[in-house]
């Protein structure tokens, strides 16, 4: 259908348009990008011969650990540099309530993280039973601690408490998790900038952009729609110009539609859901599940995978993260980006 | 794909999770909803013979108009049990900068469905070079009225002008429009209410529910995403579990994408872009579209037509609307709701 878009520029006083705002910067902020060597720009093809019907194992595998790295780096250097300049730290607040091995688990990786970085902690933990009206004074006083750049209310929260409530206390400026709804709309509306995109949508374009997968104008399929996760991965790749579908639960034939899909996200939660046969060959999937799966083989009884059943998809797809090593380890490395990047702008510091 | 989501209610500790909210309620909050006599509930697959490839032109025109007068004389017998019980009217305001026939139609319109209903208005018509600290000395003035429930900036605004920043100015509880980021973000988030939802995407909802189209689970395809129409519709028909589908300037053969939609919400500005070819036989149309063509037949010199080549349409589609007469006028009696309800938060009145 040529010229069906391109007629959008002769319209005239239309009521309802559809405007185009210029593709959203990289989610990151800081000099000198790393990207894989000897990487071509992914053509989206790959990894299938149509005229013989053979595939190859040549599926690009996406890990977040270099990229992990590299975006440590340059935060620690950015706040050796702010330290340096105005003898300051970005600190990041946490609270948990009650006691959940997933929990604590999440949280031990952010403390590590931020220690490796330089970002000063703090960590508040309730008591399960613990009232709404005390997690509310909890976050208002890091709301006003002017050394408190980021605050994170660790999810799920126990039942008893309203989880949109809390959030909604959260300052919009200190909202690293970037769940504010503020942050949530401004994210969804092109041509403004929310304050914070959460990390799990930033760790996904940060992978497709460093491993060069073309974004603009691909179909993409958003598996899920968690505000941690799907939804507003499903908001970032529509600001990066992707044609965007977003499946749920009440999706018929999820299968069909993913498998006209160039780029797959999925944030499913459950292991091995997504098979081979539904993927186009040549497609590039992030893997957004984190699933416990028991293995007697390993020391811990467990291991994790992802949505994504790995060993099928990577004889068919041009590029996949693995589960773990993946989207993960890139997504810690946002939140500790997010907080050097409220720090800066409390200090002003450019 | 059996027992796919299904699954879904079995999964465990996952990270990220699709978990489900309710469906969102209708967005009308008053009792006694219209309804087309004669209705059956909509198949999403009449008018279309595929053993004969015979078209019958059996499409139900979906016109808003009677919809538009139901809510209208619902709105307007709130108002007076409210004004009977507490004294009180709502109020609406709004600004205007500069003179553009359109927008000065469309606050026409406006004034004349809240003169009968019952609302109040006052309008302040600022000139073409006013500066943002006037318009946004006017938009402060009425969040600090008491008697003011709604505010409309009329858009576009004149270049100089920055249209986000004077909307962040608009009170969220005075927010008719739905245009402050805060609800847009709570629109967007499931297991959250915002306090308005934009117009347009009301009435589109508000159609579809009336002509007891099905929407859960049904493939939405949103042509255009402007954050009066096609964004804000497409997370209100996510809200009603549809699988949607956002498409924009940027999107590969869309008609590919078009033709396998079950319903197709068209906001594009470009009168008859969509053909009856582009189409899936039995679909449901929502033609957004509001646009003027020279018609030396016309008193005026011009006609209103909409994005879908209707005469083509009706041959295919199940149920369309028309263009005018269709998402139009309650798009307008949507803005009197939205209002009304506003007044009743502000009053404490139920």
């Amino acid at each position: 259908m040529v010229g069906f878009w391109h007629r959008l520029g002769t319209k005239g006083k239309a009521l309802y348009s559809a405007t185009l705002s210029p593709p959203f910067s990289s989610p990151l902020n800081l000099p000198h990008i790393w990207v894989p060597t000897q990487t071509p720009h992914r053509p989206l093809s790959s990894g299938f011969h149509r005229a013989t019907g053979q595939t190859q194992s040549a599926a690009e595998i996406m890990s977040g650990k270099p990229i992990a790295k590299d975006i440590k780096l340059r935060v620690a250097a950015e706040i050796s540099r702010m330290k340096a300049a105005i003898g300051r730290l970005p600190g990041l607040a946490m609270v948990l309530v009650g006691y959940r091995e997933d929990s604590h688990a999440y949280v031990h990786i952010k403390l590590k993280a931020c220690n490796e970085v330089g970002i000063e902690t703090s960590i508040v933990q309730l008591p399960q039973d613990c009232t709404q009206d005390r997690l509310i004074d909890v976050v208002s006083s890091f709301n006003s601690n002017p050394s408190v750049h980021g605050i994170i209310v660790q999810l799920p929260l126990p039942q008893h408490l309203d989880e949109e409530t809390i959030i909604n206390f959260v300052s919009p400026e200190k909202d690293v998790d970037g769940f504010h709804p503020l942050n949530m709309g401004n994210l969804a509306l092109r041509g403004r900038e929310p304050l914070f995109i959460p990390c799990a949508p930033k760790a996904c374009i940060e992978l497709l952009l460093r491993y060069r997968v073309e974004i603009i104008g691909k179909n993409a399929v958003v598996i899920g729609r968690s505000k941690i996760a799907g939804l507003s991965t499903s908001l970032l790749l529509q600001r990066h110009h992707a044609t965007v579908s977003t499946l749920h639960s009440f999706t018929n034939n999820p299968e069909q539609i993913i498998r006209r899909a160039d780029i797959v996200v999925s944030d499913v939660g459950i292991p091995n859901i997504v098979r081979c046969d539904w993927l186009m060959p040549g497609a590039v999937v992030v893997d957004m599940g984190t699933n416990s799966v028991k293995d007697p083989n390993s020391p811990r009884g467990f291991r994790t995978t992802g949505d994504v059943c790995y060993e099928e998809a990577i004889k068919v797809v041009s590029a996949i993260t693995p589960v773990p090593g993946g989207v993960g380890p890139v997504v810690i490395s946002m939140l500790l980006s997010n907080t050097l990047d409220s720090a800066k702008r409390a200090y002003g510091f450019t």
